[in-house]
C-alpha cells in the first residue's frame, strides 16, 4: 500500500459533525462555528528534519518554513490566517540557540502576517528536530475557493516559477497571500491549490476534485532558474522539474476563460514582480495532457512520495 | 538549559494579535474569532513511539491516547471540543493494518464526544510512528476556567486516582469532558488543569499562574492501585508515585472552600463511579507544601522532563 493508497483509505468515512463543511481532503478543512459570514480554516503541517530539511539548514529558514507551509495552504483558499500552535520535538542533546532561531524564523513570518503564535508543547524526538505547526484562520463564506468547482474551458493560470525548488525556494518561498486575497476580490476564482507536491500532482488533486481533466501547454510552463540549473541545460528535463519538483508553493487556480486578458492585464498592475502565466485550461475528458509543438500526450509521471 | 527553561524562553514575545485572549502557558490557547457568546479553543499535543507509547502498544490505544490528550486539555478549560487535524508521521516500511488500527482508536474516541476529524497529512518519520493531533473548540465566554483564578483558602479537589499511570492508565484514561463541564455548570470553578505531567508539577503550574502556593494534605492524595502495585508495597513510593508520575489525564481544580460539602454531595450524585478528593488548599505563602501526620514539608521534586 503506497502513501496515496493508505491515506485514501485512512480519510474514509472519518467521524464527522454538523459543523464540517469541508472534511479531509482540500488545501484546509473548513468549520463553521458559528460566525455570521465566515468560515473557520483549520490546517496541520509536519516539517521533519531529514525530510523537509537538512541538518545543514539556516535555522530561521526552517522556522520559515514551518509555518510558511500553512499559511500556503490558507491562502490557497483565499483565507485568511489567525493563530498557529507548534508541537516542537527535539533530540536529547539540542542546541539552544539552533531552536531559538527555527522560532525567529517563525516569529519574523508570524509577524509579515499578523498571526500570532499561540503556543503548544515540546517533546522528545529522539533522532530528529521535528515541527508540527496547526493553524487556524477564516473566510469569507461567500469568498471561500475550493478545488471542486473548476468547469470545462475555464482557463488555468498559475503564480511564479516552478521546479527545482530543492535548490533553495523550498526554505525561503512566500506564501501567496495577498496575491490569493487580491484575486478572489477581483474575480470568480472556481477552483485553487497550491502547488506542494508538484504541479502535475497538484493539478491532478484539482481535476479529481472538479471531475474534469485538463490540457498543460508545455511551452507556457513558467520553469524555474532553478529547475534549469537541475536540469544542466536539457530543456526535456527542466520541464520535467517545473511538472514534477514538489515545494514550489505557488497559486494553481482556474478562472473563466473570458477573464484571462483582464486578468493578466490587472495582475501586472498589482503585483509587477510576480510572474502569472496562463498554463492551459480544464477539459472535460479526464487526464492530464501536455501538448507540445507537435504532439498532445499523457503525462502519468507523478510529483514527490515520501513512501515511494 | 533544560526543557522548562528552553520554553520558557521561546515563549517569550510571541507575536501576538487583537484575537488573542491566551496565548501560551494555559492547557489550550483562547481565540476571540468574532462569536457572539463563546471562545475558541486551540491545542496540539505530539503522540510519538518509544516516547509515549511502545512498540507492542495496542494500535487502538495510541490512536485513543493521541487524540485524548487534547481532550483532556479542551476539558481543563471547560470547553467543548469541535474538530481535529492529525499529522501522521511513518517510516518507510509500516503495516497499514497497525496504521488502521490507530485511526479506528481515534475514531472511536471521537465520535463518543462528537468530535469530527477533518483531515491532515502523512509523511516520512524514519525512526518512529508519530501522531500529533490538533483541536479547536468552543467555551462560553462566561464559563472558561484558566490556570490564573485560583484564590488564598481555596479547597484543591482532583478527579480519580493518581500514579502508576504507565502501568496502562496512559493508554486507556478517560478525557474529563462531561465532568468538566457539569463542575462548571454548577459551581464557580476559580481555576483548572488536566493532571499531565504529574499531580505536583501541574500543581505548581497552577499556582505560578495563580500567583499563590499550595498545601496538599498527603493522607488525601487518591493513590492509584497502579501505583501501589508499583511501588511494591511500599506505602512512601506509591504516594510519591501519585505527586510525580505524569500521564494521569484527571482534572485539578480549586474552588471556594465554603462549596466543598455540597460540591462532595452532588458529584457522589452525578458521577457515582468516579472518585473525586478534596487534597488540600491554595495558600498565600509560595511554595508546594505537603502535610503529613506530623510533618509540614516542602515538597520540591517536579515530574517527568523529557530532557531531564
Amino acid at each position: 500500500m503506497n502513501e496515496r493508497e493508505l491515506i485514501q483509505n485512512l480519510m474514509r468515512d472519518l467521524p464527522s459533525n454538523e459543523q464540517v463543511v469541508v472534511g479531509a481532503g482540500d488545501d484546509c478543512a473548513v468549520v463553521d462555528l458559528g460566525l455570521a459570514s465566515d468560515w473557520v480554516l483549520f490546517k496541520i503541517d509536519a516539517t521533519i528534519e531529514g525530510v523537509h530539511f537538512t541538518s545543514d539548514a539556516a535555522p530561521e529558514a526552517v522556522g520559515h518554513k514551518a509555518l510558511g507551509r500553512c499559511l500556503s495552504d490558507v491562502a490557497a483558499m483565499a483565507g485568511t490566517p489567525s493563530c498557529a500552535v507548534i508541537a516542537l520535538g527535539l533530540p536529547h542533546s539540542f542546541d539552544p540557540a539552533y531552536v531559538q532561531a527555527i522560532y525567529q524564523g517563525m516569529r519574523r513570518l508570524a509577524d509579515r502576517y499578523h498571526v500570532a503564535l499561540v503556543g503548544g508543547e515540546t517533546s522528545l524526538s529522539p533522532e530528529r528536530i521535528t515541527l508540527t505547526v496547526s493553524l487556524i484562520g477564516t473566510v469569507s463564506k461567500d469568498r471561500c475557493v475550493r478545488r471542486t468547482g473548476a468547469q470545462p474551458g475555464d482557463a488555468l493560470f498559475v503564480t511564479g516559477e516552478l521546479g527545482g525548488s530543492i535548490l533553495g525556494k523550498h526554505l525561503s518561498f512566500e506564501p501567496r497571500l495577498a496575491q490569493a486575497n487580491w484575486l478572489r476580490a477581483h474575480y470568480d476564482i472556481h477552483a485553487m491549490i497550491d502547488v506542494s507536491d508538484g504541479l502535475a500532482t497538484d493539478l491532478r488533486h484539482l481535476m479529481e476534485a472538479s471531475g474534469l481533466g485538463a490540457e498543460l501547454l508545455a511551452k507556457n510552463i513558467p520553469v524555474s532558474q532553478a529547475a534549469r540549473r537541475k536540469a544542466k541545460g536539457n530543456a526535456g528535463a527542466a520541464l520535467q522539474a517545473a511538472l514534477n519538483d514538489g515545494e514550489d508553493f505557488e497559486l494553481l487556480f482556474a478562472v473563466k476563460a473570458t477573464d484571462c486578458v483582464t486578468l493578466k492585464d490587472a495582475w501586472a498592475q498589482a503585483f509587477p514582480e510576480l510572474n502569472l502565466r496562463c498554463i492551459g485550461k480544464m477539459i472535460s475528458d479526464p487526464g492530464l495532457k501536455l501538448r507540445t509543438q507537435d504532439t498532445l500526450r499523457e503525462w502519468t509521471q507523478h510529483g514527490y512520495d515520501h513512501f515511494a
